[in-house]
């Protein structure tokens, strides 16, 4: 860091936050039928819990995040944690109000136990053997966690995409256990499109020569075509059509055409720069992992398809938040949770935000976006004395 | 073929029709700046050439498209050509009553000259040593074969998608040789996320380690992962998130869900069989130019990027059709050319047909489509005496 750059404190965040390694040891019953001895999470927490444990709000992430959320870990850190626009003293998630609880889900691969970390049985990486985890899973797993932290009920839970997916499911297993549900950018489930996109990006990782039916780790490897593929498709579906028009549009680098494959089109750079920034950082077999929990993710399964059934168990009140250049996820798939909340006779409030980004649009500091957050959660701090 | 099924013949269609390798002598100089001192195209014609040779129609294929267009080859094929249900006696486009031509287009891999015929020169396949071809270059080498089969001006030039592109490169460079310009879900150029997406196919395909820089011929292989992910991959997108929702659904295989990454959702099983069927009978340095062909096209760059005067140029008389379902060239798109055209002064009908399938509409038998195409094509008829 240079030494006349300001310290990150100076911009009005978290300044350094400090992550922790938190071992669980009940076991915990999967929807495979496995069941974990005892696992470990890597957790961030901001701000304090006050003395009637009433101001904790669990921050769900999404697909390709991890527990630092906000803050910096070191005064020379590029960049801070993925949702730092939103999260810290004064800022809508308000870390002087809330005690905000953030976690990398099992499975993941940047700490919490998963198929990069040491199958205690075999002392070897877990690898393909570590089991896909569900939606239902990770609620299991961070209620064992919302119990290490003395927290009986969060004041909210949010999430977008996947992690928005994560507060459903809360909502509708854990009702009493969370008092707030604020679903972003999410979706009842998958459509089959959505789906057809995963199971590509798993098919680009398990049919690289380096994959090794995931045995990567013992090979000294990694399958770094496949993720870097599945990371590009994945960020074709992050951005909508106009947002790629007006961010690149058809600039060809020197002006004309190449005649050869290389990089032409400034997309194309920009793809492949985000595909090999990711293979530096994820792993392959969590990436798996994670699509398919989107996959499975279904929660009106367990109530004979019936999403009006699965939601009358909850007794949160909800805040469902679309953005409108989402093709990902659209709006409309917003309003399918929305109309079966209304029908289940539930307190919801829903907000579709102006925006031209696309799926992305839930990391971005939209200020109608914002406004309607801090809003919300101001009426959350009254009600639980923060 | 089993003796008691009816011949192709019984089913109202061309019945067996034999394919032709035209040879064309004349130097044909490409965008590139390569000149190929002949070239071989693939070519089927369906129905008789008038005396005034006033009555022949091109058609110009898409993507993975070939010059067997209707009929079949042989008694015991399953399938006839590509777009059976549109050409034929009676049908659409009739031919009892026009001379209908097409072609494999260079680059391809049906018997044209492309990537995997034998370079003279060396004596090997050309391999990537074949030069990227244009839209511009195929509609030089079209003419050609226009010359060669003695036809000065086309009636109509009929083509879908990357086809419907050649036919308005034709009416801008060669407009006194075309009649009509039935330009079908097409798209003026390529957006961001259209490149984006033939990047990642071409990404999958150049770093699959079969493909050893598009010499796998010489290695007694071929890139079939890389090919197989792209074809999945174009599949997404020809069809609509709801033909794959009422398609496909979420229906699990087995009923329950498998924690494994085999085969599950049924989209899944649809995609990895037509990544495997395509591999069978596609090259992929002809996937890789056809992309670029498609990424490159873009007739208004000759013109200052002004797409009207372009358009200014041609004086064929112009019919587009967009299908409501498309969203990989949405009727957005159409409406581009068609306004382009208007702005230009020129002669233009605009069709937008109800479909649900999504980009594929352009190959079904839709009621209001085919009379679309059937009314229009009368008018043409009379007007060349046929």
């Amino acid at each position: 860091m240079n030494d006349s750059s300001p310290a990150p404190e100076e911009f009005g965040g978290l300044g350094i936050v400090v992550p922790q390694r938190i071992t669980l040891d009940a076991p915990l019953l999967l929807d495979c039928g496995r069941t974990l001895a005892q696992h470990e999470l890597m957790v961030e927490t901001y701000g304090r819990l006050n003395a009637d444990r009433s101001n904790a709000i669990l921050i769900c992430h999404a697909l390709s995040g991890d527990h630092h959320a906000a803050g910096f870990h070191a005064a020379g850190d590029r960049k801070p944690g993925w949702w730092d626009n939103c999260i810290g003293p004064g800022r809508p998630i308000d870390t002087d109000r809330f005690f905000v609880v953030c976690l990398n889900n099992l499975g993941g691969c940047r700490g919490s136990t998963g198929p990069g970390t040491i199958n205690p049985d075999s002392g070897k990486h877990w690898g393909p053997d570590f089991p896909i985890v569900t939606v239902r899973d990770w609620v299991r797993s961070q209620a064992l966690l919302a119990d290490h932290l003395g927290i009986r009920q969060w004041a909210a839970g949010i999430g977008g995409s996947l992690g928005g997916m994560q507060i459903m499911q809360w909502a509708i297993d854990l009702p009493e256990r969370i008092r707030h549900a604020i679903v972003i950018a999410a979706a009842p489930k998958l459509s089959a499109q959505n789906i057809a996109f995963n199971e590509i990006a798993r098919q680009a990782i398990l049919s690289d020569p380096e994959f090794h039916d995931g045995h990567f780790y013992e090979h000294g490897t990694v399958p770094s075509r496949g993720l870097k593929l599945a990371r590009m498709l994945g960020h074709i579906t992050y951005l909508s059509d106009e947002a790629m028009r007006a961010k690149f549009g058809r600039v060809l680098r020197g002006g004309h055409m190449q005649f050869n494959y290389e990089v032409e089109f400034e997309v194309e750079s920009y793809l492949r720069y985000q595909g090999q920034q990711f293979v530096d950082r994820f792993d392959a077999n969590t990436y798996l992992l994670m699509t398919k929990a989107l996959d499975y993710f279904d929660p009106a399964r367990d109530y004979s398809d019936d999403l009006v059934a699965a939601l009358s168990h909850a007794s949160a009140r909800f805040f469902v938040l679309a953005f409108e250049a989402d093709w990902r996820f659209s709006p409309e798939r917003s309003r399918e949770i929305v109309q079966a909340l209304v029908a289940a006779g539930k307190n919801v409030s829903y907000a579709l935000i102006e925006s031209q980004l696309g799926h992305d649009d839930f990391l971005m500091p939209l200020p109608e976006y914002h406004q309607l957050l801090r809003a919300y959660l101001n009426r959350v701090a009254l009600e639980v004395g923060a």
